[in-house]
Order: C-alpha cells, then sequence, then structure tokens
C-alpha cells in the first residue's frame, strides 16, 4: 500500500474531488473528518461514526497528551487500538488548543508552556515534542506545530508569528522525518498562517512549499472573522497551496462555510459543530438548522429531515428527540450526534458527486435556496 | 397469536425455565426485564439493547405520566412507535414511584395525590388511572396499582397497606377490564405485598388468586430488608402464587440475588442496577464486580470480563474504559451500560441452560465460588 498518494478525479472551477489512498485506507475528497477530541467521537461508536460514511477522523494532541498521557496510548498499542478505530486519525499539532484553552500561557521561539485545564500541571510543547507526541499516538496525518495568534492583531504581529511558525514547520518536518518508521507510513500536512493578510499567506505557502509537505492546511481561519472575510480570504489562500496536494480547511464549519470553502478550491474540512450542536439540541437538516428544544417539536411525528438518510431520522419523530432532550437523556445526545454528523457526510457526498458531475454551481445555489432561504 | 401463555419447559428443583408467548413476541424466562425509565433504556440504542438478549423492557408510569405525558405518547402512536421498540413492553403502575419520588404524598382509599419531582406540579394516581395510562402508553405486561410501604413499619400497618392494596388489586383488574381492546391484546399481573410475613403474604397471595391475574408479582422486597430477609420470604412467596403462572420478582437484583430467587422458583426480574452502575463506572463479571475508576485499570489492555460475549468485552480495553470514566466521556457511559446489560442477559442464558440440563445447583455453586470468591 502507499504511504499517501493524492489523486484528483474531477475538477469544477475551482472545486475539486479525488481521494488520498494512505495505508490504513482511502479519503474520499472533499472529506469532512468528524473531531475524536478525547480518544472517542463523543456519543457515538466507532462503528456508527464509520457507517455516517466518515474515512478519517481526528485526534486532539493536547487533550491526549494530558489525558491519558501520550507515552501511555503508545504502551496500550496506539490510538487506533486503544480506540477501535482502525481507518486514518489525523492529529493536530496542540497549538491550536494550547492558545484556547490552556492557562498561564508562555511563547518564546523554543516553544509553548502552559499550564492544564485539567489539573493545572505545568507542560510544553515544541515542534519537536508535537512530533514525538503525535508518533506515539500513532497518527495517520501529522500536523505541523504552529503558532495561532489571535486575529485581531497588528499586522506586525501576525507577520512575526507567521514567520516563527515557518521556523517551527521547518523543526516539525525534522521531527517528524527522524521517526523514521513511523514517517515511512505516515503523512505530515504544514499550516498556512498570515491571517487575513494576501501577502503574509503568500509568503507563508512559498515557505511551506520550500520545506515540502504531503498536504497543506490553512490555518487561522474560523476564529472570529466572520464568513465574508474567511471566504474573501479563501479567494485566494488555496491558489497559493500546490495544486497537487490536499488543502485542509482546520476548524471549519457550518454546512454553508463547506460549501463555499470547497468552492474555492478546499479538500478537506473538519469542525466540532455537528457533534457539539448535537449534543445540545441543534440539528442540521438541508432547509437548515432547527433546535429540537422547540416546544413546537413535541407532538411533531416526522423525523428531523424527510431527506435525510441516517438511522436517526429513519426510525424517530422530532417529538421523541424533543423528550430526550428535554429529559437529559443520553439517547438523545446520541441520535442527534448520529444524525448531524451523518448530514454532514451526506452533504460531503453530494458535493463530490455534484463536482464530478460539473454542476458544483447549481448544486451550491440550489443549497443555498433551501439551507440558507435565499 | 396468543394474547399470553406460559408454558414451563424445565423444572430443576424450585427452579423453571420457560417462555411466555405474547402478540409482542415470546419472552424466554427466568428474563431479566432492562429498565427503560423515560422511553429510553438510558445510553442505549433498543436494537443494542435487543443484541443483548432482552426480551423485554420495562417502563415507567410515573416519570412518563409527568414527561412526556400519557395522553401525548397515545396521541404519537404509543410508547412502542414512539421510542422504537417493537416487543413487550411491561409497565409498573407508579405506586413504588410515587413513594419514593415524588413530593407531598397523601395516600387515601381513593388513591394518592402527589406533587412532580420535575416541576412541582399535583397529580393524583388512582387504580383507575393507574390502568388508565398503562392503556395509553399501550403496555403489553401491565402491573396493578399498589401502596408500596415502608418495611420498617408495624404488623398492622403492613396488614392494613396489604389488605387496600388488595382492594386496589381488584380495582385495577376492573379497570384494565373495561379496556376492552387493550385488555384483548395485554395482560395483567397483581402484586403480592405483606413484607416479609408468611401469613400476610398467604392471605394477599389467596386473595390475587381469587380475582386472578396473567402473572404475579412479589412486591415490597428490595427496599432495604437485605439479602437474607430477602431470600428467607422467597423461600415461602413464591409457592404461595400460582405454579402455573409467571412469578416477577420486582426491583431486584444483584446476580447473586437473581441466582438465589431463580433457585426459589421466580422466573422474572428488572432493576436499575446494570445500568445505573455501568453509567457509575460499576462492571459486573463471572469473577465479581469492579470499578473501573481503579487506577490499577489505567494501563489494564485486558477487556473488562474475558469469558464476556458483549462487544464491548470483544473490542475495548479497562485502560480505555477507565479512561472514558475518568474524562467523563458519553461513550463510556454507553460502553458500560452495553456490558452490564450484556452480562445480566448471559446470566439469565447460563440459568436457563442450567435448569434445562438439570445442573443448577452446580452452576449456582460455581457461579458464587467465583462470584462472591466463597
Amino acid at each position: 500500500m502507499t504511504r499517501f498518494a493524492f489523486s484528483i478525479h474531477a475538477r469544477d472551477g475551482k472545486a475539486r474531488t479525488g481521494e488520498i489512498a494512505m495505508k490504513r485506507g482511502t479519503i474520499r475528497t472533499p472529506a469532512f473528518m468528524p473531531v475524536g477530541t478525547a480518544a472517542t467521537v463523543k456519543a457515538m461508536k466507532v462503528e456508527d461514526v464509520r457507517r455516517t460514511g466518515a474515512d478519517i477522523i481526528l485526534g486532539n494532541t493536547y487533550h491526549l497528551m494530558l489525558r491519558p498521557g501520550a507515552e501511555r496510548v503508545a504502551r496500550l498499542g496506539g490510538l487506533h487500538k486503544f480506540m477501535g478505530w482502525d481507518r486514518p486519525i489525523l492529529t493536530d499539532s496542540g497549538g491550536y488548543q494550547v492558545m484556547s484553552l490552556s492557562d498561564l500561557r508562555k511563547i518564546t521561539e523554543e516553544g509553548v508552556t502552559f499550564a492544564s485545564h485539567i489539573d493545572g500541571s505545568r507542560h510544553m510543547l515544541t515542534p519537536e515534542r508535537s512530533m514525538e507526541i503525535q508518533r506515539l499516538l500513532g497518527s495517520d496525518i501529522v500536523m505541523a506545530f504552529d503558532e495561532c495568534p489571535r486575529a485581531d492583531q497588528s499586522r506586525d504581529v501576525i507577520a512575526q508569528s507567521m514567520e516563527m511558525s515557518m521556523r517551527w514547520a521547518k523543526r516539525s518536518r525534522d521531527g517528524f522525518d527522524s521517526g523514521e518508521e513511523h514517517a515511512a507510513r505516515s503523512a505530515l500536512f504544514g499550516i498556512q498562517q498570515g491571517a487575513l493578510d494576501e501577502d503574509l499567506r503568500g509568503i507563508s505557502a512559498q515557505k511551506l512549499t520550500e520545506i515540502g509537505f504531503d498536504g497543506y492546511a490553512i490555518g487561522g481561519l474560523a476564529v472570529g472573522e466572520g464568513q465574508e472575510a474567511m471566504f474573501a480570504t479563501l479567494d485566494f489562500a488555496p491558489g497559493q497551496l500546490p495544486d497537487d496536494r490536499p488543502r485542509y480547511l482546520m476548524g471549519v464549519g457550518k454546512p454553508d462555510d463547506l460549501i463555499g470553502a470547497v468552492e474555492r478550491g478546499v479538500d478537506m474540512f473538519d469542525c466540532v459543530l455537528p457533534s457539539r450542536s448535537g449534543r445540545n439540541g441543534q440539528a442540521f437538516t438541508w432547509n437548515g438548522p432547527l433546535n429540537i428544544r422547540n416546544a413546537k417539536f413535541a407532538e411533531d411525528n416526522d423525523p428531523i429531515d424527510s431527506r435525510c438518510t441516517c438511522p436517526t431520522c429513519g426510525k424517530y419523530s422530532r417529538a421523541y428527540l424533543h423528550h430526550l432532550n428535554k429529559a437529559g437523556e443520553i439517547l438523545g445526545a446520541m441520535l442527534m450526534t448520529e444524525h448531524n454528523l451523518s448530514f454532514y457526510q451526506q452533504l460531503m457526498q453530494a458535493m463530490r458527486a455534484a463536482i464530478a458531475d460539473g454542476r458544483f454551481a447549481a448544486f451550491a445555489a440550489d443549497f443555498r435556496r433551501d439551507y440558507l432561504r435565499k
């Protein structure tokens, strides 16, 4: 089996569809990766995650290094065995969560020291340690360690942060390559930074390309800039990255975000939105999101979405899901998560088919009409 | 299909094995019924409940009358359709939960008035209303409405309570029979009371038998009297009830309780223990219970129980379940519940096989040696 091979089967405008072949399985693109933060896609059995159509899931370096610990996972046989998922896993580098979740952060050229949000214990993440952790976990797609600056800072701060992230990208490349056995069966992605600035993103893309990665992520978006600014950035950012490599927009997003990003040349996504909002009672449908807690669903015998093919919609009414949510029942979180993750995969499959058929623009227009009601 | 037919296929001492044929399916006895309090067996999909080997589940009248409401469930097509379980459902009468969960109870000959533990709203349960609610839910096995007195009261109080419960049993019979269409496809069980007193239980059994029921429950046990007193009562109580009808010991119990009760002639059980304790980190095994939160399991790559045939034990380590529990992950509750419910069904299946083979005493001795270490 090949280590990593990306093939584009069809193009439609800037949108592309294809697949990434890896030793643990093939990833159809555009791909949505459910988030399995703490070695579990919350409220889902892995066989049910697979049944939604997911080819790959994401694990979080930050959470796993703190609990149960990367060395412990390695002693137990690696993340795949630990959580019972035998297909590809992408792990993030920890850089984003360190910024968003931990306390008492201190950033230097060497790396980041921080206090655990769980027990306050002190830790350090560097490019080298991030690569080591992702190797210990047995990750299939390893992400370079980067700094994720807040988007509301000055251009100078953004530029300096991006420059450091590019030095960290080189150190990540070297650290990854030093784990020869793991490097021979996994892939490393670099992460473009530069916030909303086309020049900075261009410099970042050039530096990453010089180092050379299996794929390229677009980082530093979906941090509060809004969809309009994100799309404006995506109008140029994907084109700055190599055409023959997968492009991964990290932490995105809402269904209409995914459509707009695929339209602009993005191939991969991850986001907690479908799972987290499912636990909170929000269901995605082809006619827009709905909140199952709304009293109008208390005696609604229809499924969440009559077009949806998921097991929840095949078997349960909005009234039942409303009841489970009001009663705080775990099954409510389970069924709503399964619906949402399945809906996202149905959306990806519909996008792949539309690109293959050369009708992506029409598909996107139909989607926006029904989903956004515009 | 027959409405209700109990056939005993084999006997071994006082223990019996057989089946109850009903319109919605056959119940193998001795049977354990998982508890689905609020129209869900907590943290389990119904198809997974069935896969554990459960032939019947229990629903709680008290919880369902308060939320989502019996009339609402009826308008939505009944409890089976609502929760997606098409096999038999036994509903309790609400009598026990009114005593244990509600506030501001007032008991008269007419019935019980109480305040909801959810929102404080006032409600009344009578034998007639309990029958109506269970009919609205579409229950397959309806329980008579009874009073469950505290076990630590005087013989006079226990006797008066039992006498009233027997009058309520007659009113339950009449109320059930008045719902002709539902009565033609479901069954009604009476409930023996009398606490630990052989004479009172004898009187109760006689009165119930005179009224006539499809099956007979042994109520008022497992309320804190301890296993020794419960077994002493079960030495005589099942024999006071008709031999050719199923005997159901309500709210029991631990694995060793079930063995001792089957040994004394009981055919049916329900208990929240396997599901509730699973959510709290306790797993049942053939070698006794274990608490998955114990630090010694943090790097234990063995399954919960190497003899267990459940999906959790087939796929996951104690170390993974330990991690999920420590991290407060919903999947931990899901997998532990599935193991415990599956273990209970494996225990029932082993008892049925041992009775059929005439080796129940040896089976019980082996079980106690391994499970109780004695």
